[in-house]
């Protein structure tokens, strides 16, 4: 039977913990964390920076995400997908985002916000999907389990294989 | 051409003004607010709300809404649709919210959100259209322009006209 | 396994027992009724009018619905949403319909039909959902199970707490 | 600026003018005739049947149909897509209708209705789409504008290019 | 649990066997081969022609086909569905297909494929649905268990029973 | 007006030029090359790889793949999003893929190919949107115009700026 406990979770007044290689930190509210999210196609989460934290560069396979800031300043981007002549590159979007401040990163593009500020900072944000979906790039390139094949790699980013597998050799985390 | 201010807007650090009959105010960041918005399929509010402060009851025709609370204690609650038992009725669900609960609206149901506390309330919220719509119930029904015929009033609400008189005599304001 | 049956429901002959409160009752064939509607989007309601009968305020959360008159000459009308400038009201369209008339109420827009004949009146109308949900506002809102909280009312509708007291009192049926 | 008249269209209760081929006609309520229904997912027909009067095998390529009957007996039926196992046959669901009997047709599959009965018969149908096309699967493969090449023909049906020529000798006429 | 397996399905490499009614064959990579299309909203088919081998007439009713050429010299063809206008007829659109070309053929629309040269031709093809769905005109309308009753075909078509007769004792084989 | 010219397309036949630093290249066949595909959701690309050739780690921001080899060995992959216990790297899954093979990858994933063959490998895909778009990660993380800042990438990856630096002076180019 369904109760109003169903459409309900507590929580997003705690600052999530940010004492991690990037620090920062996502607290996801999708169907995985409030069943009664299913079918309605929406989701929220709360993102907590230590100073000088990252929220990484990652995409949300199926969902834009609208990002509202609480405290701190951030400096925000998302990059365009590939453009239609080979020979632009892709164009990065970016801004300086205080309280108050709001800004949109569509459906399946790359984009982070990083807390340029000496203080913490905290957003909260809307997704528009109930289960949006996180990949964090470094970790799904570079971090994945098992490892890319460093020839895919070294082709790929037009580096020597040391690069590589120094990238692959650090500690890769999640962050939610 | 596309900039990163397309996808920007300020100002939700700011309160709105609840100084109107119902002591809440609505500020919204949907398309209209910010065109890069357009087909992205979501939307955000930011909810003030005066000491007993109500966002009245309403729906959002096209939209969930996912709700989380900054500051303040809400009483909140949403009507399910007609049962299929016509004996049966509406299902009221409610709950008090502080400040990091989140409560979710189903698209297109009856809801409410009622400051029970002596201090002003915050919420924000994100809706899962990038134009969600609002239907304030009572200034739809009883203060549209032209006014609804005041014999399908009486007969839908089972009252005497006078009593519908009352209602339609009402200043109705929107809050957003 | 399936069989024709499972695309076919009889019935819709039968006029609607009109003998409640607002005179009129809807008869519905959507997917609780009719299993091989699932998934396919649509369904489709019989509405029976006594004389001066009402088909109450209400919404549909997921649909749309086209109406076709076929008995009788209905008083019919929506409410749009709340507009852009808080200083405009909802505006009420309306129609008279007679036989052969047809009228669409756009997906979760509060719409009423009035017979304002001497006679019985009958419509046929398809939703754009096979599961479309009906919210009659005034049960919704007076007579729901609990009740909301009377100060939410009176506060929503602008009025002494004995209006809302004697609206609540009223006894509520649904009609379909 | 949008009016009431937007959203609405006379003239269904006039009988279709079945002086045709086939006996029958279709009157159409979609986004061609009536504007308002732009992307809200719904249209309706009219259909009238002079006495063994058919709506020949077509199909809507954008939506499902529910048919209810208002006057008349009408065979119906749809074949259902190939099965997955290439010995079987495509199945076809059949039943006889009588007024206020249902029947749903699903999205994209071949259907007909057939008037059986001594008198004109009539019904209305709802289609899951504002612009939900026909096919009427006669006109289409015998009687295109140019034709398709009778070697094709000849190949499909498996019969010899007089029968062929025959079947796309006749007249086509689309019925609405 | 998921495996890379879940999202492989080999053998599209062999030509179908064309042995058959109308010399072609169609090699299906949907839902049913390869779970893992599940909810992704694709699938593929490779298509062999034998000389003068047909794809009959058929619909998709779920998908758009995108079809690349291989090898082989295709004509190709879709009728569109019925004008606005009864008094003109529904229109074929042709091409000559070779190696690298590239067809659409909308959803929902009757369509060909003929192959014209004295050599085998394959052809691959998209469809915008993990479950398309394929009706076979011929099939489906003369080829159904049960058969439709003859009085509606010879209405449908226009012509002599013993014409419906002849193409409803045909032997109907589907091709995948 | 409409022609058969709008949904058709010529050259996939032709061989990409595969001359570039990561020696392969994709021949799209979307709605931009296309324009008959316009909301039919569904396009095509050939993706040639010279030996050793890699289509490098990508994501499509709009569409499933589903991926069929025509010559050639191809090494593929993709990596899960985040899995919900923060201590889970994301899973690659990979697969060698020879002539008739098919591969799925889900909308939004990152995935690639590698041609780990000695001769030239040829690939169709179908995608799932008239428009999916490409996002190479290569490109888009370290190739952007203006440049994502160093402090951004040397945090999301780990590293030192040296790497960063030597990341970013790459000469980055689109491959279609």
């Amino acid at each position: 039977m369904v109760v109003a406990d169903d459409f309900f979770l507590s929580g997003l007044n705690k600052p999530g913990n940010t004492s991690n290689a990037v620090g920062s930190w996502v607290t996801p509210v999708n169907v995985n964390q409030l069943a009664g999210l299913n079918t309605l196609g929406i989701s929220a989460v709360r993102i907590d920076y230590a100073p000088y934290g990252l929220n990484p560069p990652h995409t949300h396979p199926r969902a834009t995400e609208i990002l509202v800031v609480l405290e701190g300043t951030l400096y925000v981007g998302f990059v365009t997908s590939n453009p239609a002549n080979p020979a632009m590159k892709n164009k990065l979007f970016t801004k300086y985002l205080n309280p108050g401040d709001v800004f949109v990163f569509p459906e399946g593009l790359i984009h982070f916000q990083f807390n340029v500020g000496k203080t913490n900072a905290v957003a909260f944000a809307g997704l528009s999907s109930q289960n949006p979906g996180v990949i964090t790039i470094a970790n799904a390139v570079f971090g994945s389990d098992p490892p890319i094949n460093p020839a895919v790699l070294t082709k790929a980013f037009q580096v020597e294989k040391n690069v590589i597998d120094y990238l692959q050799a650090q500690f890769w985390t999640n962050i939610g």
